[in-house]
């Protein structure tokens, strides 16, 4: 049966193993790497070659262009705090909010068995050597999200610091509603949680 | 404020040219590339670097892999049909359905003066000029979308050929409900159509 020349199969092969892209999605998206072909396939081939250059910090694993990330190169950050989130990607939403100056510490993941991955496959280790040296940290947040892998992490972390005998405190982001979300829309673990933790105003 | 390391920035915005692809996607797919740089970017690249070799068909405009594509060079179809598409993907659509054996012909889009397509700027003065020289065609297919562009697209392409002095019979696609759709959900356009169209069985 007809179907595309040799070479153009093969891209759209590559391109399906990208996350979050189906069949459809790949061929849509070779077919307009073909058209393009020159101008912008020079320039997406340069940018792939250069994150050769890209690292991951050797401290709190972010990314970075050094072997420290330019967060822990900055001596002027609040040192009693590190911030564990799951990927890179998380630090940049957390500094946009402007609310938070400590250290970060990325997991690269959470704890999912079922999809093979174990604690020894994240920068937890990592996480509890450097805590060892480093006792200006008073507390350690955990911005994770509230699903079940995120709580089996939480637990590990808890339980992996208290083993070290480490004293500090750990915590977790606020459970609630959303800012400018509808009651009546908000699920009832959200909502019920929301009304536990409700505030004086 | 704190971004990205510039080369990971760079690939992301490239990444952001895609089609279909927001900046979230953008950002969790040069994160998935930085990790997964080596085995797979080389690959990527190697595949990127290989559509240089893949031509359009100097005779329908479909991708090939030599000057002419696989199904022009094949002297076993039927001479008597040409088919219109809007793009690659169609054919390999199309010859899924194993329900036609004629050539085809690709526009490389759809009339759309809005984002500035004019006829100009698709195959269609091609798709004239091959009609004049082969002289088997009898029944020129309009395979393209039953969209206003669709609309407009066929209606121009059937006073070029008119134009021209060509004598052949210009069709488009049935109309009517998707085989295994609900007739209570399909739109009065398309159920009106599918009456209008009605077949004795």
């Amino acid at each position: 049966m007809y179907n595309y020349p040799n070479s153009l199969l093969k891209l759209i092969n590559e391109i399906l193993k990208l996350p979050g892209i189906g069949p459809k999605m790949a061929e849509r998206i070779s077919l307009f790497l073909l058209k393009k072909r020159g101008e912008y396939v020079n320039e997406l081939s340069v940018a792939l070659g250069e994150i050769k250059n890209i690292n991951f910090c050797r401290n709190c694993f972010n990314v970075a262009d050094k072997s420290v990330c330019s967060i822990c190169d900055d001596g002027t950050r609040d040192k009693e705090y590190i911030c564990v989130v799951e990927g890179p990607e998380d630090i940049v939403t957390i500094e946009r909010t402007g609310k938070y100056n400590g250290y970060y510490h990325t997991l690269h993941g959470l704890i999912n068995p079922l999809n093979n991955i174990m604690p020894e496959n994240l920068k937890i280790n990592e996480l509890v050597e450097r805590l060892k040296k480093q006792d200006t940290v008073k507390e350690l947040i955990l911005a994770i999200n509230h699903t079940v892998e995120g709580d089996a992490t939480s637990l590990y972390i808890k339980r992996e610091i208290q083993e070290a005998g480490l004293n500090l405190k750990i915590t977790r982001l606020a459970k609630g509603l959303p800012t400018g979300s509808d009651i009546r829309y908000a699920d009832e673990i959200t909502l019920g949680q929301a009304i536990l933790e409700r505030k004086e105003i």
